[in-house]
């Protein structure tokens, strides 16, 4: 255990028993260690292991843990340990953790640190050295931000440049000026994308007046762009939240079956729909063979169609366009798809029934994948619009609205073409 | 133009036709921005702008370039232009160029840079600091590695110790031994999950006898999360590669047929499997309106339970357990949610026929549920232990497979019970 590197055995821990996480964390006798293995555990096996743990223990821990470190704790413990943690905190710790718990869940104010390495732009580099050489609670530096009379941002440089100037190099004169900064307010996934875009190592976090409250360092933002891909990906399936695996089947069913229910409304609707057409459907049985198809292929073509749409809306990169292009755009490339898989299953049903339902379901078929095509582009667009997450279009919704309009066009297009 | 930041130049040059792309970019007269932009777009959009470049131009803007962003450009030029500029380009970027061009594509030698700060372990703070003002080709610097008398990479420290250490501490006494380190053939994802993990600036690269060729950066390993989030993505909807966008109708529609096929044949198996209860449905037509719900709901309780699959094989969460046991707790999952539905469903069918057809679709539907969440996983941990990535799986060949299941569990189970 202890020659093993606190992230492994932070890995390995999830694959235990709570029981045996409790076991093996009372085991870790290096309080530094043990603190580090509180932060690196998922929520979830957090909430276990703090079971175990005294309020004062617990305290010992945090105290050498990073202030956004011991916020993230501390945001998860049941509301009454909470308080009691809070209390006991050394006091100028209690006013940052409390100042970073007021920010809103995914914001920049919450994962900051709200310790930076600043400076007085007319500083020079050696009170700048003498001041990182006095600076113990410092993390990993990751640039040297500089302020004015006010307290505010005006400009960033390097540790390297403390390095490769004269001592008393005035720091105003080698820093750069044109600094990106968010505020606390700034979601996390704004964040991400700002440190991706500009290849920072950390974004300064200021108040409405540019005074500096913290930074959002690259460790946080890699964390945060892992957790909105699983996010983006589990919402596109229809699920809310990871972290599955840690609860019981009953907690697993009850997290699953919720979007699943648009399904079922979905398929009773279909049944009704389907209903409708029952004439159609005694005069020839083998209409029915086909309703898969047409529902499998829709559902598919919807599925590329809205997953496309949702990673351009991601990367940005259906700004430019108005969604009338997009959705013509859409249409043609459905059109084109399903015009060669109306030759497949048009040839298929000629050769098994006669050439008249062949060519009913060659129309269908074309028709479905292009209105499919165009669907799936148009809920993650028109969801995105309304200010809700684009991903959540892929999931049940898109499937089940795009199955009623493929079963309508088929059996519509059979009732025109087969006069049934 | 010359206001902008080159990275939001380059977001902004996507949404242009391709002759603007080129005449905007005539319009670049910084040689470093424009060497810069190249960077910064994609592929599709740099094959674009080379078009219009002459050899002598693109080798003069790859001047301004470090050696990794340099090998990114060369790598996607037409054959022919690319051997042109590495005829031209300087000789030892030359041999470093083509040295990260021997390593495969997505490994950690191909997006890693050749040049890092390292030094002897014997030399002082003082003779580091007087290297780091001399180097002017180095990038950002993260940290100082240490090398022995083989060259071989023995310690890592950071540039802030040799600013809180005295002018002759020997660098080797100020080192971390414990450096993580990866070789070049290592797969990008696996050196993103390691620097995700420990949360590195940079993994330095080394060769079998651990002589350093190399490092890779935070920003790259960046670049190649948010690379393999999309192609996950865009897997699971059965599409294989980013970019669309960038393509005409035609190419759009090319792309997106491929695992389409899969669907297709699916659906005409389907006709066939239904073909085969065509006694049963002409017996009882309202049968065929309870197809779309199975067939439904199986495909988004597979996709579910391969969704959280995918994911937990991803984040090395279910690797200490066991497939059986995996199976038998998504089966348990799935007949805890059935069970739910066949309430409502059976309920359906029961007012709305009889009380037999009722029984038997609240049968149909626990039995579905239960082996379309046992198939979901089923198929991404059997691709992810064949080697192949498990994304694919939630595509259309897990929708397509529960499909087929579903429909043979329903009339299986309807002729049972109402004996058709």
């Amino acid at each position: 255990l202890e020659k093993s590197r606190i992230e492994d055995v932070a890995a390995a821990l999830t694959h235990l028993t709570p029981a045996d996480q409790r076991r093996l964390f009372r085991q870790v006798d290096d309080e530094e260690a043990a603190a580090q293995l509180l932060v690196e555990i998922g929520e979830f096996d957090l909430k276990n292991l703090v079971q175990d743990l005294s309020v004062e223990r617990l305290v010992a821990l945090l105290d050498h843990l990073p202030i956004d470190d011991e916020t993230d704790v501390i945001a998860v413990l049941p509301d009454e340990m909470r308080e009691q943690v809070l209390k006991r905190i050394q006091r100028d710790d209690r006013a940052h953790v409390e100042e970073l718990l007021t920010y809103p869940e995914d914001s920049a104010g919450r994962i900051m640190s709200p310790v930076a390495f600043k400076m007085h732009e007319d500083a020079s580099c050696r009170e700048a050295i003498e001041a990182l050489q006095e600076a113990e609670d410092l993390e990993t530096v990751f640039y040297l931000y500089l302020q004015n009379d006010g307290e505010q941002l005006v400009g960033v440089t390097s540790l390297r440049s403390l390095l490769t100037h004269a001592p008393n190099t005035r720091l105003g004169d080698l820093m750069t000026t044109d600094v990106i900064a968010v505020t606390p307010e700034v979601d996390q996934e704004q964040v991400a994308r700002i440190v991706s875009r500009y290849d920072m190592l950390a974004v300064p976090v200021v108040d409405e007046h540019r005074r500096m409250v913290g930074i959002v360092t690259v460790d946080d933002v890699i964390d945060v762009i892992h957790e909105e891909a699983a996010e983006d990906m589990l919402l596109m399936a229809g699920l809310r939240e990871e972290g599955e695996s840690e609860r019981g089947v009953f907690g697993a069913a009850r997290q699953r079956i919720l979007w699943l229910f648009v399904t079922l409304f979905g398929g009773i609707a279909m049944a009704e729909v389907i209903g409708v057409f029952a004439v159609s459907m005694k005069n020839m049985p083998v209409l029915a063979g086909f309703i898969p198809v047409m529902m499998g292929m829709g559902g598919n073509v919807g599925i590329q169609a809205a997953t496309i749409a949702v990673r351009n809306i991601a990367t940005g990169q259906s700004q430019g366009t108005s969604a009338a292009v997009l959705l013509f755009r859409e249409a043609r490339v459905g059109f084109l798809m399903g015009l060669v898989f109306a030759v497949v299953l048009g040839a298929y049903g000629w050769a098994t029934v006669d050439a008249y339902l062949g060519a009913a379901i060659a129309v269908s078929i074309v028709t479905t994948v292009a209105a499919a095509a165009a669907f799936g582009l148009l809920v993650p667009v028109s969801l995105n619009r309304m200010g809700v997450d684009p991903a959540v279009a892929t999931g049940p919704f898109v499937t089940t609205g795009i199955d009623v309009v493929a079963i309508v066009i088929y059996f519509t297009t059979c009732q025109a073409i087969l006069g049934l």
